[in-house]
This record gives C-alpha cells, structure tokens and sequence, in this order.
C-alpha cells in the first residue's frame, strides 16, 4: 500500500497544498482553497479597518486545512505533513488556543496581525530607539512587521484585548497546535520574527508580559506530534501522520530547490524578492543584510536574510500604467519579446529599483524609484527593459554585501514563477551577477518544501539533503553569463550603485514624501 | 489707397508670410509655402548625407518668396518687407551671389548648413579650446551651430569649395541680397552667430580666409534696399517695398509681443525654448546664460539669450511613447485634462527636464533626463505633469541666474502656440516663478515682428515701441501665480537645483552616452 507526504504552503490570499508519493517522490495531486475573508479591511460588522491594518480571521485557515487534507488525504496513509506560513502573522489566543476573535468579533485587535499589516511600525520605532543585544543579529532594527512591535500595539492600543490573551502565537504555530493537539513553536519563527537566540531565549522588558504569553521553541524539521483523532475523523487520513513544526514560508522552500549545504543563495523572486543565504559558520550580519538565525531555516546551517521590497510588482506596474494589450499577459508577452531583442544597454538607461522602497543596503521604506536617461528616442520598452536590469542590480547588492563579508557563495538558485516563465529577466541576472544560476523546475515547490520538512520531523529522511534528493527539484536550468555583456552592465551598476550612495538623491527622494499638495 | 507692411518668418521647414494694413495694423492675409526639399538628408543625386547632417538648398527659399509675396502682394503698395529667418544657416556663394549649390550639385558642402546640422561641433570643440576674447560674451563656448564652426568643417573638409567661396553668408542675409540686390548683413546675425562687435570686428585667425567672404553688418531695422525691379516684376509688388535686413528667427518676434524695452523676459517655447532679455545696460553674461549683443534684436537694448534643449518636444514624446488614442491631438487632450485636476506635488514626483540634453545653466548635450519618486502607485498621467513642471523649473533656473546678477525682470512674456494653447502649462509657469506671465494673443507673431522691422527701417515708424504698439499684440492674457501652490513647488525646485548640481548623477548620465552596448 502506497505512502504519502502532504505539505501545506499558508500563503496571503490562500492555501495550497500538495501530496507527494513517499516511495516514488512524485507529486500525485495538489489542491488550493481561498480564504472566506481573504486580507481584512473591515471587521465581520462592517467596520472599516484604519490605513496600513491588515487582518486575517484564524478560522479560515482552519476551513483551508479542512477542505485541503480531505482532498489530498481522505482514505489515504499519510506519513507526514509539513506547513509553511506567512510570518509574522502573529495572533492573541487562550491558553487552550481559542482564538480572541471568536470571543470577540467586533475587536480588530483580537484577529490575526497578517505579516503586511503596517499600523505598528511606530512601535518599532521605539523599541529600535531603545536597542538592546537582542537587535544585534538584525541590522540593529526591528521591522514594523515583526511579533515584538504588534504585540506592543495589542498592549496599548488594547490593554484589555491583551489581559485577556494568554497565548501570543504565530497564525502558523497555532494552526500546528489545532492539527495536532499540542503547543509546539517554531524556531524559524522565534528566530526571526520574535529576535529568540538561543543563547538569550526571548528578549526581555520590550512588552509588558509578553514572555508568559510565548513559549520556547522547537528546531525546524522537529515533530510537533501526530495528526489528532478529530483531523483524522475530519479528513479521513490515516498513517502515521506526523506533523512538523511550522516554517516561515519563505524559507520553507528551500529543500524543494536544493538549497541544504553551505554557500547557497536563494533568491525567491515574487512580488517583492527574498534572499537566502546558508552559511556553516556565523560571521557577523554584513552592513545591510538584514537578519540572521541557526537553525530555524536548515538545521545546523546560518540562514541570512535579505530582500528587495519590489520586484516583480514592479513590473506589474509599468504593465498596468502602460498597457499595450487588453491583458496584463499580453502585455507582458509584448514588453517581454521587444526587450529581449534589446542588447545590454543599448536603451542608454538606468534605472534604481526602489518602487516600493529600499530594503537592502539601506533599509529606508521612504525612498522611491528613479529612472535616469530619458530622452526624446526613448522607448516604453527600453523603460521596461531598465526596470528589469535594476532589479538585476538590486540582487547584486545583495550578493555583492555577502562577498565583502568574505562569505563564499557557491551556488545561486532563483526560484518562483517569474524564475521559471521569464528566462530573459534570469539571463540578465546571470549577466549582471557575472555567474551561472540555476532555476530548479518544479511545481509547487513552497508546498513540496513543507512536505520535506514533515518528512524529515517523521524520520522518514535522516536530513534535509536525503529530503531534497527523494522528494525536490530533480532539474535545474543553468543559465551562463554571457561574458560579452558583461562591460556594459559593469558601468551601469558601479553607476547603479553611486546612486544608492548619493545623499542629494536621498533627500530628494524623502522630500517627495512631505510636499504637501498645494 | 490703402499701403501694407508684408513680414516674411523663414522656419526649419517652410516659409510663412503675413500681409498687414499699414493704416489698420490689422493682419489681412497670411500664406505659408513649404520648402520643396525640406531639410536635406540626401544631394538630389541620391547621395546619403552623414549622420548629424542638415542641409538645405538655397534655392528654395527663392521659391518661397516668390510664391508668397506674389500671393501677398501682387498689385499692392507695399510699404517695407522684413524677414526673420533660422539662424545660423550659412552658406558658400560666389561674389555675385550664386549659391555654389548650383554651380557644384553633387558637393554637400556646397549647400546651406542648416542651424541644426550638427557635424561641425569637433570644429566648434577646436576653436573653443584655444579660447579667445570673442567668447567673453558667449560664456567661453562657440556652439557647433554657429557661423565659424561651420565655416572651419568647409574649409577643412572641402578646401576646393572654400576656395570658390567668395561670400560666406548667412542664408536670411543671402535672400535679402536676392531681394534687393544688395548685399546687406543683419548685426543680429553677425553679433550672436559669428561673435562680432563693433569694438572688436569678427574674431582673426580662426578659420583662414574667412575675413575676406564676410562683410560688415548694418544694425537691425536698417533698411538693407528697395525690392528689386526684378522682383517687383515677379511678385507685382508695387510702392517702396523697402526691404529691411534679416533678423534671427527666434529675435525676429519681440515687437510682435511688446518686447520692446529694458526688463523683458521673454520665452518662447516651442519644440524646444529659447529665452531673450532686454537690458538697457551691460552687465557680464551671468554663469549659464549662453550670449548677449546689443543691437541685434532691438535696436540699443543688449538682448541676452538663454535656452531649454528640450521643451514641446519632451512632452510630445511622452504621448508618443505612450499614447492614449489614436491621435497625438486626443493624446495629449486626455493626458492635458487629467494633469489640470492634479494638484501641485501630488504626484510625489521630480523631473529633470534634459530629454534632449541640457543648455542652461551646464551646457552640456550629454546630459538626458531624469525621473524620481517612481512608486507603484504612480500614474501615466502624474508622470505627464511632473514632465510638465520640470519645463517650468528649467525655466525657473534662467530667471534665476538673471535675478541672482542683479538683473531687474520687469516683465515676463511667454508666447508660441504651445503657450496660447496649454493653459496649465502656462499656469504652472506661473505658480513656479511665483510671479505674473502674460500670453500675447496675435496670430504669427513671428512673421509680424519681421514686418515691424521692415516698418521701421522704412521709416514708417520712429522705433520699435511704436511698432509694436501699431501693428503688434493688442491683448495679453495674465497668468497670475496661486500662492497656495508655492510650498510644494518651492520644495521640488529646491531638490532640481540640488539634483542639477550633482556629480554623480552628471557622472551616470554620461556614463550611459558611452556604454557600448553588448
């Protein structure tokens, strides 16, 4: 009788999940399922949320499990099932893990802080003000987004809301916790999004009574128990069935594309890009990069953290304010062809990719993007190759800030679906990085990197590279630079760079910010 | 019986006239006539002229003139004809006047050079290197425009033609040579295209042998001669017809728009802006600001010239690029609507105007232009308008440099179709020199400017304010500046100072002129 491995992956608008043949390694079938109330805006009452607030209700990932593993699981013998989830998406519980939402549906503060809700960015600001040891591994600054600064606002903006939360838990550990009965955190989680270390455990005295309302954490590839008796009954799943602890959906890829030895670089490039970076030894965050944490990502390894705000909306966006077809698929088919028939700077442009802002190396969200050499014979198409070749360059800073910490980068693998539908933007980067890269084809990889992670919390695999042989990526296109490109994009990007440096532009750029309309 | 005035407006493309009531000063008639090759890129054997190459045919003109002023004129008394013309166009002719395109067809240097050819610049660069007192009042730097530039390429590059050449003479100066038989040079000419004064004469020793094919110039509304009886016989032209000397196209126009005294900014802004000031005293060329001569443009007012490389132009390749219906006309009606209901500094963001390289105040056509504060909410249209605001800040920057030499501006006229026709943008030109413009309203300015010249070198008029008051614009629509748009303009303008003066922002710019592209 055949074996199966289910990996969830717990994205923003929706649930996917995948069921892989243990024996074969195969994907046999996968299954998404919306969430009923999507990205909040409103309350159930109707009331509207205030700008920057982004809420997510527990119950729909629960409807999402229910609907996903009856699909995938039902009369079948799972071995294991991983989960990969957005992060932070931190939420106030009981201590029997009943979500404050049930309890109280006309509060927001009660729901799930979905990892985009922006509204506690002030209180970063003054933990930032504060420092401590525990900012050491991340840049010395605390992003708005994080666990530490939206359980700040919960404490004061709802002093009661907090009293009553006697569990503040990631949306990913809780569902964990609902699947299999029992707590069971994740490192991946504590590390990065809650500053957890090892060493100091949780950091202290930045919100009133938070530590109670935590628990210690678990390693990635740990098992939190076995699917309980009510999924069983609910799902129809047999086997042993054992769950692992939650990952960070952003890292959970990374033994479904290879990426489980020292020295590789992942680059997910989605609407925004995520950088990982596997390191043996720890050396100290290189200026820029932004975070850094053992084995929340890959047992045994440093995963450092790094990324570019806008990426492929970018593109998005000139498609949209430009269209030239009656879809955005066509568009992007028109703007895709013409620009790949462009030579390396022959549309005599520049462009600085901070359409969203900049993360890396400056970690400032005021700044905005600049297109520089505009002239009379100037393309639309030249403009999208531009914006194309500065999200090249952005990469490049990233890659660039690891080897002049004198890390060895040995392998760089870009994963997602713009990786894999638009090999002129992966030439560029392979031109612009000046080495090879690889794009690994598989399908749902997020998904497959979850099941990975269960097998390995299952014991089904003795580690994550016997995990990535059995059940990831089994080919990987290379793309080789063209060393003729390379004299052109050296000056683009030295000058790409200049302009990063450049305090007028900064201050140009920060002052478009405050004009107030007239 | 009535008498008439008849202006001739000489342009890059075609000749237009107007026929003006002496008595009334009221336009009559009007006639434009395009030249029958254009501006020329192949010899009319076919031969392909070099890339930068602008050529015309001399002989054109001719038919032009014949065809308007027997149109305008036949069986009338015309009192004066002035003539404004595109400058500097120069070309070879023999003592008596033939043009050595006629005698040598096949020889490209045997035509006129076009203002805008532009393969003489390395001459201009030659010549500018060994420096010289003429340059004092061009800012150190002849254009490869100019008279000298071009004459240094022929007698360089074509020594057997330079040799034949007896007169080397602007074309406006050649047609009215052709009118009334007389060779008569115009100041204006000679003053800002060959950098003579009457102090100094023309610049020695810079192109060899060019002394001798040039002649002294007669101050502008000088009366160069009666039309010839050849002409009269041709056109049917009957009366004094005395022919005024020639006047540089872009002078040609003040009195037409009541430019006519100390302290007058005007601007003209088409497809690129040209700016002229009035100043009864002398003071030193301000840093940036590109010529001064007195008495070429009105007679004992110094007359200082200024310019955008790009203007009209940059917004038309904006709807070009990325057009919104079919024509070029809906286009920018749709793109001129929306931009009016944006508020200042709601678009959050800053233009460099260099589309086409930048004049004042760095002179340098290596430049290109530039756009910040690309975020993914930005629109097609917030871009349209931040294009159209930073036309007002170059123009701004020459206010600027005259009000920073302690140049009192009296009045500011801005005038073309573009300025009849785009009331934002005139607004916007208002709100960002927070001070009153006035449009003239007159139909072919330029053509009736040239007419006034004719009429006071006929003498029907003491001096230039009379002229204008009795045969130029009657009514100036004001623009006055809305202060509650200043802060937001006040703040963008201070960041495109910064972002002009930048280093490496210039340093990219170039740097894009010469990466080869791969």
């Amino acid at each position: 009788m055949s074996t199966y491995l289910i990996g969830l992956d717990y994205g923003t608008e929706s649930a996917r999940g995948v069921l892989i043949d243990a024996a074969s390694g195969e994907q046999v079938a996968s299954h998404a399922h919306p969430y009923r109330h999507g990205v909040m805006t409103s309350l159930p009452d109707g009331t509207r949320l205030p700008p920057l607030w982004a809420l997510q209700d527990a119950d729909d990932y629960i409807e999402a499990a229910g609907e996903i593993l009856s699909r995938l699981g039902r009369g079948r013998a799972v071995e294991a099932i991983g989960l990969g989830f957005t992060a932070s998406s931190p939420m106030p519980a009981t201590g029997a893990g009943v979500p404050l939402s049930r309890i109280h549906p006309g509060d927001p503060h009660a729901y799930v802080k979905l990892w985009k809700h922006g509204a506690a960015q002030p209180y970063a600001d003054a933990i930032n003000a504060g420092g401590g040891a525990f900012l050491d591994n991340f840049g010395g600054k605390l992003s708005g987004e994080w666990l530490l600064a939206k359980a700040a606002q919960i404490a004061d903006e709802a002093p009661e809301i907090w009293r009553e939360t006697e569990r503040f838990i990631e949306a990913g550990d809780w569902l964990v916790w609902q699947l299999c009965g029992r707590e069971a955190r994740s490192l991946g989680f504590a590390a990065y999004k809650a500053q957890y270390s090892e060493a100091l455990g949780y950091p202290e005295g930045i919100v009133p009574g938070l530590a109670g309302r935590l628990s210690s954490p678990l390693g990635i590839g740990s098992a939190a128990g076995g699917l309980s008796a009510a999924w069983r009954e609910r799902t129809g799943i047999s086997g042993a069935a054992v769950v692992a602890v939650a990952v960070i959906d952003s890292h959970v890829v990374l033994p479904a594309i290879g990426a489980v030895s020292t020295g590789a670089l992942v680059g997910a490039l989605g609407t925004s890009a995520v950088y990982l970076f596997l390191n043996r030894d720890f050396r100290p965050l290189p200026p820029g990069i932004e975070g850094v944490a053992r084995d929340g990502s890959i047992r045994d390894l440093w995963c450092y953290e790094a990324g570019q705000a806008g990426f492929g909306d970018t593109l998005a966006w000139f498609v949209k304010a430009f269209p030239r077809a009656p879809t955005q698929a066509g568009s992007f088919a028109l703007y895709n062809g013409e620009a790949a028939a462009m030579a390396p700077g022959a549309n005599h442009l520049l462009a600085l990719d901070w359409w969203n802002g900049n993360r890396v190396p400056l970690a400032d969200s005021g700044l905005s993007g600049l297109l520089l050499g505009l002239k009379t014979d100037t393309t639309a198409v030249g403009i999208y190759r531009a914006l194309m070749e500065s999200l090249c360059f952005g990469a490049r800073t990233v890659l660039d800030l690891f080897e002049a910490a004198d890390f060895s980068i040995e392998r760089v693998i870009l994963t997602s679906g713009l990786a894999q539908n638009n090999p002129l933007l992966v030439q560029i980067m392979a031109d612009v990085f000046e080495r090879s890269v690889e794009v690994p084809e598989i399908a749902n990889p997020t998904a497959v990197g979850a099941a990975i992670h269960g097998a390995v919390a299952a014991g089904l695999v003795p580690d994550y590279a016997e995990g990535a042989a059995r059940f990831g990526a089994r080919r990987f296109t290379p793309y080789r630079p063209n060393p003729g490109h390379a004299p052109a994009y050296r000056t683009l990007y030295r000058n790409y760079r200049a302009l990063c440096a450049d305090d007028t532009v900064r201050r140009a750029l920060h002052d478009l910010n405050i004009v107030i309309p007239g």
